[in-house]
């Protein structure tokens, strides 16, 4: 097999990408200076070498510890639990949450065989044992879907003795969108979360 | 800068993939084994290190010369002549060309600065010169886009004194598409070369 076609097969397994455009993408390097796959192969090298999970909290990091984890300036009575990794950094993008995360790595989907062993429950909620009552306030962040709310349900049953809030994200109308166009639940659950104007 | 961060910069450099996708793109690299991305990181390294330019035609291979060149089998009386060396695999999986190819490395677009002398056209000249007649056709496979037809218009008045037929691919209707969407010079040129059944 020649390079080309092994990277073009490499290339054509990633989500997205079909054979077509990674035969593209492929042509793209070899147009260009032999710099440019050299350096993407020594991001994805430092990708699998150096990203790991934190210890405490299960988000992408290159040390033990991940930076919010050390961080000082952090909440340290707010944790948010998301299931995976990468929407860490889709909350932190919106710059208006201070507190901590941790990360179940997945949710709970009895048909796939993940259980609550299979997902980061038991480190939650030693987690939040061991904090002794500083954390005040647990923000269930899982997804919208069904095996979200599940997991979501699940959780609150678990953290619910420790002592702290459990909560979770508002349902409602995504910002920006037309009434017409959002499905019925949504605004049935928009409508009964309504708050004051 | 992360490592997570690095390489989405660089994925969302590649044609067609914006940072959202890139980011995707990562986060399933870190879902997935270590080796994934290791594996596809060699892929490039290879390319960098081993793919260039067939000496002769100006393929992509990995020797000096390449298969199609090498190859005792074709018939070295064609000789195809197309803009970029991953046209030549477009037409290699038709399976219906068995001559020799030419890559020209790119077209004539003399407001981008590439004159005659920015193509392999001087090589494509001695390559007719030297066979002494034995290529009897070069068969011009540029682009059917304004700057294509003008460097087939230039070539074909540089070849002509060597001898050999010039020919260039059929304009006309592609395959499988409705006369109603398909533009008026395509059914004008379809037209002009209409064909006895």
């Amino acid at each position: 097999m020649s390079a080309i076609d092994r990277l073009t097969d490499e290339l054509s397994r990633l989500p997205g990408i079909g054979s077509k455009t990674a035969l593209r993408l492929v042509h793209h390097l070899m147009k260009g200076s032999k710099e440019d796959p050299r350096r993407i192969a020594r991001a994805l090298m430092d990708l699998a070498e150096k990203v790991r999970s934190c210890t405490v909290c299960g988000n992408f990091t290159e040390q033990d510890v991940c930076d919010i984890c050390l961080n000082p300036r952090r909440d340290r009575s707010l944790l948010c639990v998301v299931e995976e990794a990468y929407e860490v950094s889709a909350i932190e993008r919106t710059g208006q949450y201070r507190g901590l995360f941790h990360v179940l790595g997945g949710r709970l989907s009895p048909l796939d065989g993940v259980g609550p062993d299979e997902l980061n429950v038991a480190t939650l909620l030693s987690r939040i044992d061991d904090a002794a009552g500083e954390i005040q306030e647990v923000i269930l962040a899982t997804n919208a879907s069904v095996e979200g709310e599940a997991t979501s349900v699940f959780l609150e049953q678990e953290i619910r003795p420790f002592g702290p809030r459990v909560t979770r994200l508002a349902r409602g109308i995504p910002v920006g969108s037309d009434l017409e166009y959002v499905d019925g639940t949504t605004i049935a659950q928009a409508l009964a979360g309504r708050r004051e104007i």
